[in-house]
């Protein structure tokens, strides 16, 4: 009642205001007996939603699997340059995450993979370097680990490896 | 025995009471630590049986991922008529399936998204409106929350979106 | 220290000297909560893995995910001749890997299906028949059942299939 009351003070758009409210009655996560679900909403970005989470609640490490609709940007790694080639698209299905939580220099290090579908049903994906929700949703289910992992860069391939 | 006994009196076909018996000696799920184990098998309508699960044991919530060989139906979202434009495949790899089960209205309402590849290796996927198990098996593993969630439909998107 | 002293003396190739560092430094897993945790490396054969820790962990069932960058080996069953029809790629970002471990005489018996992707972000992917990690790393979660479960060959469709 309060966020409307303010909305209304406020100059904000409808869709601002009802944010507002969904915000306020629906948390981005809860937790559960071996971690945490995410339910994030259009507009959310997933890694920094995630990274957030790993800051907050002091995740130790975790694996994650998830699903939604949204915008991706994958990229391939290019051994030569040592750097993704990055490609974006636009309001896909996520058929499927899967990732994983860790450290590097004090900070939330994720790894993640995924596949998309488009409207034509055909499927892209691989390393994900951003992650949007687009009109829909995105759940994700976190298994926590309560062992503090790192990754370390591999200086022979110049990915960041997860150390056990 | 008795199922093998009636098998003989009735008018089934050979792969009539070979399921029979099988379906006797085999239940469709066992319990885990954290959830459960389903294997389905052919002609079996995977939604249906996840459905019956979440009704029998009750389950408050839960997320699961699954893989097996499959006859699937994929709808994309189509905004401008807030429903689903459907395709179907037959006898493919389900190589991915990731899901949550809660509840709207008092019955289950799952959501999930899978990808499938055919003879070719091609992948195609997205959110999965049908699913029947084909000439091998479909493997779940499910997760349960106990905490009771439900769907509610996001009134801008149309999408039923899970509520925490 | 012992090991890059040992590595001095004997004609080993800097890349074999970091490797044995690192081998020696990092374990192949580690237990968790529910499971373990495997981080496998570059030339490392992802199914021999899985089944030495089977062997060694007398792992009676387990379900897993996966993601990594692997040279995979699918395999699309030929109902036919009762064998699969097998399909190599090299250096793809494996995006997805799910799979479960039991038991079938009295040895470990892995199914595992994922989805690659190669430079151009193109998604293949299905029965995966041999995995070997490409340059990077291929990180698995595997949660434990409790229960022996063993693999029996469907005589219908040739297929070894989860009995619970």
């Amino acid at each position: 009642m309060l966020l409307v009351v303010l909305g209304c003070a406020l100059p904000l758009s409808l869709a601002a205001q009802s944010r507002s409210v969904a915000a306020a009655a629906s948390p981005k996560y809860i937790r559960t007996p071996a971690g945490f679900l995410l339910v994030l909403h259009p507009g959310d970005n997933v890694l920094h939603e995630l990274e957030q989470l790993a800051i907050k609640e002091q995740i130790p490490s975790a694996s994650f699997t998830g699903f939604g609709f949204v915008h991706p940007t994958f990229g391939f790694w290019d051994a030569a340059k040592k750097d993704y080639n990055p490609k974006s698209f636009r309001d896909t299905e996520l058929a499927s995450m899967t990732g994983s939580i860790a450290w590097k220099a004090d900070k939330p290090a994720l790894h993640m993979h995924g596949v998309v579908t488009d409207k034509n049903f055909v499927a892209y994906g691989g390393h994900i370097l951003a992650l949007e929700v687009s009109t829909g949703s995105v759940e994700i289910t976190v298994v926590v680990n309560p062992k503090r992992l790192t990754r370390e860069t591999d200086e022979s391939t110049g990915a960041a490896v997860l150390k056990l």
